[in-house]
């Protein structure tokens, strides 16, 4: 049987060529970052390796596909009710925990110990210190346990932190020292030096942080946003910090991206806005997770790192 | 047989109150951030619990000092030939390790993902993600392989990297993946991503990074002194930085401290300055090695984290 695969990201030609020799003579490959140029040969097209959000509008015009492989994480934007979810979706599920632990593990340490205060006194030839804490000892909440949560979780474990993990049903993962409930969420915000919302963006989760849940929180307590930008009402997020009721906060996601200049974030000295960039997907990575997907799927094997689309992870 | 405690610190009132009720009766305190205001005291003095810096001046005028507890990691000031040595010395060896650890991954994090940029952009309401790489399968290069270069090794490895050591004699230890002679250490500094210094001072750390060792270092290498300042050749550095030698340096200790504003480091934009902060001394944690050891040296049982004073560590 022959298939047609659609490669369909900005990184096309990158990924065009990380493939190149690698792949079954038998399989046609059409690679570009405009669906539209390849609509020709939509009834042909039954693999995808896709953008989420590039491939979504095109959806209901592939009849044909089987499955499709996403080069993100997210893949909320293919779980729109008027979608097509009768193929399979797999994931990139392991390889953002690394660049996700580096930057939640690096903007704690920059705002425990004042990087940017430094950064001022040096260009002002300033020699004075200021007092800190350790993170050793420190309670960190992660809504979500999947795998970025988890891997998340290991990383704060190295530096002495107590790791609190949030999910739906409880479910212990030995990465944390306990884990809890989604509607247990209250009492574990109150604990928290440091909240990290790496949950995926659900119907559950939609604007779960809002003004009662900053008010759960410790005054001195740090949030970061490296899950979804619909999991928080930034309005509130705003309220909260203007109002000192938590003391920073760095989101990396938004509701829209990017983050409206209207946005009273911005301007914020309590908040740190980065343009979704904690975790990156780079292309041989997504290429190794897809060529080994790819030899499964041939040989009629079940994938890693599926995705269920009601769900949404 | 009674003794005389001398607590020399600018955090001497805090350690009295740690210290209060916790002590055998019979031992008396002198508390102070002078050793001045004690010296009619001086022949009674037999323990101390100091500042290395504090108190070398006075340790020639201490004829009864039995046993000095430093309150710093950093021992040098106590090594002058002038200076009597016959007195036990305890440092403070596990409690930096943490602290230094949190500093340079935070440093190195912040550096690889241009948190400065991000904050300007931020003020600027621009949204831009520039390209990074992550830490993973980088390699760390530690010059010094006591307690807190152990640590550093230890917490860099959670974070994929590979870890190689120098030490005096190749001593190999769990914590890093390849331990090297200093003879050896240009080599191992042409594997370093990055280059981090927690050599103790000593004659053969005297200027150890020289321009020399700039030039083996890759030019993308960023290099941490969390050591002592004596071990960089500072005017070296400026030019090495300057030069594109290496990407970037972080430093916490310098040769004299504070830095002289003549110095041009300060305004070096390759440059990251600290005031001597990366681990300072906790009292709480200081006061609890002291009383476990001063149990132990009620009993005569051998010290921990004694230091030898003709090696510095």
């Amino acid at each position: 049987m022959t298939n047609t695969l659609l490669i369909l990201s900005k990184d096309a030609k990158v990924y065009q060529q990380l493939l190149s020799g690698r792949l079954p003579p038998d399989i046609h490959v059409l690679a570009t970052d405009n669906i539209e140029s390849v609509m020709e040969m939509q009834q042909q097209i039954t693999l995808a390796l896709a953008e989420p959000a590039l491939i979504a509008p095109a959806l209901t015009k592939l009849p044909h596909l089987k499955w499709l492989q996403s080069t993100f994480a997210g893949v909320d934007a293919l779980q729109d009710d008027s979608l097509p979810r009768d193929y399979l979706l797999t994931g990139v599920k392991d390889i953002f925990g690394p660049l996700i632990s580096e930057y939640v593990m690096g903007h704690w340490i920059a705002l425990l110990r004042q990087f940017n205060l430094y950064h001022t006194q040096q260009r002002q030839q300033i020699w004075q210190a200021h007092p800190y804490t350790s993170l050793q000892n420190k309670t960190m909440v992660i809504t979500g346990t999947g795998s970025i949560g988890r891997h998340l979780a290991k990383t704060a474990s190295c530096f002495g932190v107590k790791v609190l993990g949030v999910n739906t049903l409880a479910k212990q993962w030995s990465e944390f020292d306990q884990c809890y409930t989604l509607e247990q969420l209250d009492t574990v915000l109150a604990q928290g030096d440091i909240v990290v919302n790496a949950l995926p963006a659900t119907t559950k989760t939609q604007q779960l942080f809002n003004l009662d849940r900053f008010k759960q929180m410790p005054s001195h307590a740090i949030f970061i946003n490296i899950g979804r930008g619909s999991a928080v009402n930034e309005v509130d997020l705003n309220q909260a910090l203007e109002q000192n009721l938590i003391a920073h906060a760095a989101c990396d996601v938004f509701t829209i991206e990017p983050l409206p200049v209207e946005s009273p974030l911005w301007q914020n000295p309590h908040m740190t806005i980065t343009p979704h960039h904690a975790a990156v997907s780079f292309p041989n990575q997504i290429a190794e997770i897809f060529l080994g997907n790819l030899s499964l799927f041939l040989s009629s094997k079940p994938l890693k790192y599926s995705v269920d689309l009601v769900k949404g992870y």
